[in-house]
Formats: structure tokens, C-alpha cells, sequence
């Protein structure tokens, strides 16, 4: 945890932007798989309540009066019973001083508590869980139509302010998170070899995340069908002439996300078919990567990207005509379906939950419907603080290729005959954590071998 | 999967028992961590629709027609945008022919397909997941109140009577589960050293667990304080002299649970101390264990462990007075505060979302709330057939101690003084699995060591 006192500058920052009413923020639950008091091993705390109070224990909930700037921490002393099941546990005043909160109260008086606060405003959030449904619905007295219609926007747009821009103690901790990033990329890269199943592989990266801080940012991707683009299935063999695509992430201590990915060959080394659509992207992800810096669009990012791409697959012979109208039309998104990237901060597409179009887009930049840039979910413009993922990829996926030739969509950019002997080809993405700087850019952590010498030589060294 | 035919007998089964109204029943859904799209990367289908279905997807329900035995399977059907993003899904009709099912629908229509139905009970079970609470809210038309009180017990004992008895092919999956609990065990008494910390052991853990069929059956207990009975937190370090307590158990490939507990040293042997509590508790399991068979109530098994626990506590000289006389008075429960053990299936704790006391006890057998006995989870008598836990422990909870001596609570059975030496003993628990046959039980899976000279002779080859 940060000091009391950086959680409290947080909040009262939250409250003089707003200036009326009350903010109620939940904390997550334990969430139970097959009976109640059978819960996933991880515990993952609301990141927007960790924002402001730090806290990484379940069953807490908190007020923050706006007018005031003062917050109460609503949850539940230990009994005798939870500290012969769980052990001895802080109780609420302890919690509270941890994150410079001055009062507490039990939980179950949360609802009159704020019954009482009469015809005083109550900003909340979106629910993402359906425990937040039923909490909002219960305090609140609302039922779950008006729980999602009265999400205040106000309330959103205040905490994306604030927590978009990482603070050097913030910037610190995702640079914790990209090493531990880092070591699991390191591990699949050395690790992998022809025989196992990727099970084996994500095994080891589970004890790595495991040993370092805890659990992964989000689900491992590790596939030999990297054409699957979030892929949770690890049962495939790996085998000579494939490829491995693995997207994974850390977490830093205080829950910071990293989230790369890389695409090796199981073998020693690419194919040179494998090579130069490999090249493509790291073109794509190199050209972007020089253009990062404050005021850039990180939509215009994503376009050049895909000019990019689409400027390398003519040279492979993929597509054809004209880059400019062919990424106009959006026919490199037959390949590159996926957005270039996103925010990343406590949670590995951050703040998703309060809304992908608040954090991604303003008034000036909307999102455009067009299928591939549909999925950009960051597009407006950069400014200094913003922690980003740079992500081009290039895929060849079946069925979106039959859906497209059954058609023959955009046949004046896409050579459909080249295409059929990269129907088996898989996919290849390069993911990397950028900081927006003053002046441009930085990668966050130790650097993941990247190009394809760096690439061939871990896998030769691990072979 | 069991064949289509397995499935459909299952639910004629369940049908005639009912005869009559329509048992609605849930598959679960992904659970989101920290934004709705940020899953715990395993889905725990629930248990009583993998009985009834063995459908391991999220995103299911089913209605059995109770008159007819006929079921409908509800569900989505692949979209373009899904095969890109997670891959060629199988159809509901494919999904539906898996199980013996005729019938799909869209799961948008079931509210309004059970709104046909007119006047039939609609049964349906508890909700252990906000999720379900929700939908049964909507597609029921009830609030959630009513949702709770509307709960079907005439389904929930159907449900218990045909889980309880495990058939053949559900025993060779528990022998499965116990063999993948073995590989757990083993790994853990072998990599563990004086100096890594108690995560270090936890990632071994969790690798075995994902090489062989997936994640553990709960979340993994790995702690130097055994006396913390559910402890989930692993940032101790090991040090010579310290007793490691590991509790973990895999899932067979169909999610049946294994659940064993070992407690050995982190050094190559046990302390005189150590050896004769280890010891105690081992004699408990031992006189359980040869007493297991048809028509033996489970609490009488927990009051045996418990006299047996007694005796040998008084060897020590920690216990005093008539062992009956203590046990009576739950005086040993300051050192066994937890149940003997419980069902195991598809769930560790099989079937305790359908209520505990249901598939514990029954009208000859009521729950006894004495401190100790209170935590028994399974009281009733044994039926062929039952898979069982037996897990006695003996554990030295300082805050327990404590709370008791201030009262001097049941002195005339516990020496308080010299408790004062085992304050930082930990805890030991050794548990076991079983299944009930005609004439008496049967280990589950490979025997993992348990004796002294057993744990010590692979602690010894270990270090």
C-alpha cells in the first residue's frame, strides 16, 4: 500500500471535482465456484477501491461525502469464528487508518446509513459483477433498471481523470508488473519445446506468476492457434513448425497489470514464411512505437499500424491496390481484426469497467464503427502519464476468411488465392507496456527479446 | 463426458422421482474479476448440471420437463464475432446431442417460455452465485426474497438421494481426482525446503495441478500455521523445525474432487513434540478408518476420532479427567474444532450448495451445535456407495486458547499450564479419502505416505 496520506489526497481530489453528494464505492467479494464457501483462490479487489483506499481484503464498501471530502469504511469485524477458520484478521479501525479514513461502520447499516442521508445525491458505478447489482439494488432500494440507469457519469469522467495519468510511485509499480511480465516471457521462451501440450507451458508460467507476486493480470493465452485471438484453451500439442503465441501479464504487488505477448517458433527457428509476416508486425509495432508521444491519436496510431501491415503483405503478395484505400476500407482488418492497444494501470485494459468509450474516446475523437477499428478501445489522443499497450498482430483465421471470400469483400485489396496456403499459418502478435513520456515514450520493464535474431537465439540457446 | 444414454437416465431418474412441474436447472457463467470481460481464468461449471448434462460450458440452462422426462437445453448459438475472438464453439444442437438432449432454445426465451407453462411448479435450487440469484429473479418474476423461499426441497433431496451413491464410473473418476491428489501430495513433500516460502511450494503445486487435469478442486491450503484452518495466504517462509500443512486436491477430468491433507516437517524429521501429536491424530484417523462401513453414523466417527484424540492428549498431558465425560462436553473441540469430515463428488464438499444439513443429516441425525460438533458436516449414517473424507487434526489456535482460559472453560479436562508450551506448535491434519462399499471402505487413489517413518523416510530422500 501507498501512505494514508496518498489515498486521502486521492479522495479529496475526487471530492473537490465533484463538490456535491455522496460517492459509494464497492469493494469485490470473494466469488464462489461450485457452493458458496467454495471461492476461486484469487481474490481480485475493485481497482477503482484500491485507487482510494488501498484496501485488498474482501467485504468492504466505502462513502466518500463530496462535500466534505471525508469517507466512512463500511465492513465487518473479525469473530472468534473467522480467526479459527482464516486466521487473525485486522479489524475495521486498523483497516481504516491504513488509508487515512477517519470512521467506520458495519456494513449492515450501509443501506439506512444512506436511507438517512435523504434527498442527498448518491454517485455510483457500473456493476461489472452481478454482486454489485444486487448490493446497489439492496442499498440503494432500486431495482436492477434503475440501478443501471442511474450510474453517474459524473462520477466516471472524475475517476478516468484521475486515474488515467500514473504518478511516478504508480509508473514504479508497472514497472514492477512488466518484469514480472518480463519473467514469464522469459520462461515460455526458454521453456517450450516440441512434444508438450501448452498446458505444460502455462503450468510454468502459473508458478512463476505464483512465486513473484501472486496470480496473472488476466487469463494466459498460450496457443499453437494464435489465429484465436483470446484463446483460453490449452490442450494442443506443440509441435516442430509451429508457432506459440503467449499473452500474458504480472501484476505488481499493488495489483498494477502488465501485458505483453510474444510469438516464437516451437522450432529453433521461424520458417521464412513465418518470418515475414512476423516482420510485418514488428514493422508495425517499430513505426508506431518511434511516433508515441503527447497529442498523437492513438487512432491515427492504429492506422499507420495497419498502412503498415497492409504495406507488407502486398510485398508478400496477401493484398494488393492501393495501402491508403485499402486501409480506408478497412480490408486489413481481415488480418488485423483487433485494436492496437489500450490503457493499462490496476487493471489490464484499465478502467474498462467504468466504460470502454469514457476511457477511450472524448468529443473530439469517437469510436468508428468499421469491423477491425470497431475493436480499438483506446483512440483519442495520448498525453504524458498514460500507460499503454502497443499490440499489432496479423492473423489468418478460416472461418473469417470463407465468411470474407464467400463474398469476395474487398477482393480489389485481398489476393483470396495467395491466401489459401496460409490458411494453416496460425498467428502472430507482438505486445509490449509503453509510459507516455514528456517528449514521447518509454517501454516499462526489462525488454523481452523482440526481433527475430533475439527471438531465433533464446530458442536456439533453449533447443 | 458419460455417454448421451448416462445423462438421460440420470434425468428420467430425477423425473420420476418428482413426477410432476418442471426442474429448472443452471449452468454458470465465466465470473469477472475487475471488469466484466476479466474472467478468473477457470470456469467451474456447477456440479448438478454436470450430473444432469455434463455440459462443461458457461453460458447454459436447462429445463427437465418432470411429467415427460423430456428435456430443453437453453443456450446461444456461436457468432462470427466469437469465433474470432475465442475460437469455433460447438452449437447448442451439438452440445445438446452430447447429453440425450432433443430440444434447444435461445436463452433469451426462457423467461418467456416458463411464463407459458401456466400454473406448473417451476423447482429450482438455492443460489450460491449472485449470478443465479439474478436470473432466477427474472426469469422467475420474483423478487429476491421470494427467490430465496421459493426454493424446492422435494428437488433438492431428489438431487442428494441420486448424487449420494457414487456408481462405478463415477468411483474410477474419484480414484482419478485421488491420483492427481497424490501427484500434489507427493510434489509438495518432496520440493519442500527450509527457506523458500510458502508460495514457492504453492506454484509447484499449481503446475502439477495444470499439467494434469486443470486447476485444484478448492483453493490450496499450504501454510507453517496448520492452526488456521482455512489458510490461504502463503507469504511465511519455511524454517527448520516448522510443520507444513498442505491441503489441496485435484479434479478429475469430469470435476470429480479429491481433497487430502498431509502435515510433515520442513526438516528431515519430526520433533519428539511433533511425532507424538502427529501421532495422535494419525491413531484417530486409524480407529475411523476400520470402523467405516454401511449403517455407521458419521457423527459417532467424529466422537470416536475424538475420544481417540483425548486419550492420546492425555498421554501428553495436555488433557485430563474421563475421556467420555471430556468428549461429552466437547472439551476436545479446543484442539479439533473442525468437523471428522464429508461427502466428496463433483463438489469437495459434495452437494453443500443444495444446504448441508440435507446432505449431512436427515430426520434420525440432527446437527448437535456444541462448539466443535457444530463444524461436523456429514452426521448421518454411511450408505454404500458414499465417498467420504476422514480428516481429524489436532491444532494449538492461540486466540482459541486464549478465549477458552480466560474463562477457564472446562478446566476439570484441560491443563492449561502446560498448553502454555505448545502455543506455537501449529496444527496437523491428516486427511484421507474413501468411498463406502458393502462391507466397508476402500482408499481412494494411491495411498500417499502417512505414517511417521513413511513421511520421514521421503523427507529424508528429499533433503
Amino acid at each position: 500500500m501507498f501512505s494514508p496520506f496518498t489515498y486521502l489526497i486521492r479522495r479529496k481530489e475526487l471530492a473537490s471535482h465533484l463538490g456535491k453528494g455522496l460517492a459509494l464505492l464497492l469493494g469485490n467479494e470473494l466469488s464462489s465456484m461450485n457452493y458458496a464457501a467454495n471461492y476461486y483462490p484469487q481474490f481480485r479487489q475493485d481497482s477503482t477501491f484500491l485507487y482510494y483506499f488501498g484496501l485488498d481484503v474482501p467485504g468492504l464498501a466505502a462513502i466518500v461525502d463530496l462535500e466534505s471530502g471525508e469517507s466512512i469504511l463500511f465492513g465487518q469485524e473479525p469473530t472468534l469464528d473467522s480467526m479459527v477458520w482464516t486466521g487473525p484478521e485486522a479489524g475495521l479501525d486498523e483497516l481504516a487508518s491504513k488509508c487515512g479514513v477517519e470512521k467506520t461502520l458495519p456494513i449492515e447499516t450501509l443501506g439506512e446509513f444512506l436511507s438517512l442521508t435523504g434527498d442527498r445525491t448518491v454517485h455510483y458505478l457500473p456493476s461489472y459483477r452481478p454482486e454489485h447489482t444486487i448490493k446497489y439494488s439492496t442499498w440503494l432500494k432500486k431495482n436492477s433498471k434503475e440501478v443501471k440507469e442511474g450510474v453517474s457519469e459524473a462520477l466516471i469522467h472524475t475517476i478516468i481523470r484521475q486515474r488515467s495519468t500514473k504518478v511516478h510511485a504508480e509508473i514504479e509499480q508497472l514497472d514492477n508488473a512488466a518484469n514480472v511480465t518480463h519473467a514469464l516471457h522469459m520462461t515460455a521462451m526458454k521453456y517450450a519445446k516440441a512434444g508438450m501440450k501448452e498446458s505444460d507451458v502455462v503450468a510454468e508460467l502459473y508458478a512463476i506468476a505464483m512465486r513473484e507476486t501472486g496470480y496473472p493480470s488476466f487469463p494466459i493465452i498460450c496457443t499453437v492457434h494464435g489465429e484465436i485471438l483470446h484463446n483460453h484453451h490449452y490442450h494442443n500439442n506443440l509441435k516442430e513448425g509451429d508457432l506459440l503465441l503467449v499473452d500474458c501479464g504480472g501484476e505488481s504487488a499493488m495489483h498494477y497489470a502488465g501485458d505483453m505477448t510474444r510469438t516464437f517458433p516451437v522450432s529453433a527457428s521461424f520458417t521464412q514464411k513465418q518470418k515475414e509476416v512476423y516482420q510485418a508486425v514488428l514493422d508495425a509495432s517499430d513505426q508506431v512505437v518511434i511516433n508515441l508521444r503527447p497529442g498523437v491519436s492513438y487512432k491515427e496510431m492504429h492506422l499507420l499500424a495497419a498502412r503498415v501491415l497492409t504495406e507488407n503483405l502486398k510485398a508478400i503478395g496477401l493484398m494488393k491496390g492501393d495501402v491508403e484505400e485499402a486501409v480506408a476500407h478497412g480490408a486489413h482488418a481481415l488480418f488485423f481484426p483487433h485494436g492496437l492497444g489500450h490503457m493499462l494501470g490496476l487493471d489490464v485494459h484499465d478502467m474498462e469497467n467504468l466504460g470502454e468509450d469514457f476511457v477511450g474516446y472524448d468529443s473530439t475523437t469517437r469510436r468508428n464503427p468499421q469491423f477491425g477499428l470497431s475493436a480499438l478501445r483506446l483512440g483519442k489522443e495520448l498525453q504524458a502519464g498514460y500507460a499503454i499497450t502497443v499490440e499489432p498482430g496479423c492473423y489468418f483465421i478460416p472461418g473469417l476468411i470463407d465468411n470474407w471470400k464467400a463474398s469476395n469483400k474487398l477482393e480489389a485489396f485481398i489476393n483470396y488465392e495467395a491466401l489459401e496456403s496460409y490458411r494453416d499459418f496460425g498467428g502472430i502478435r507482438i505486445e509490449d507496456d509503453y509510459i507516455i513520456t514528456e517528449n514521447g515514450s518509454r517501454l516499462l520493464g526489462t525488454p523481452v527479446p523482440r526481433t527475430i535474431a533475439e527471438v531465433e537465439e533464446v530458442r536456439g540457446a533453449a533447443l
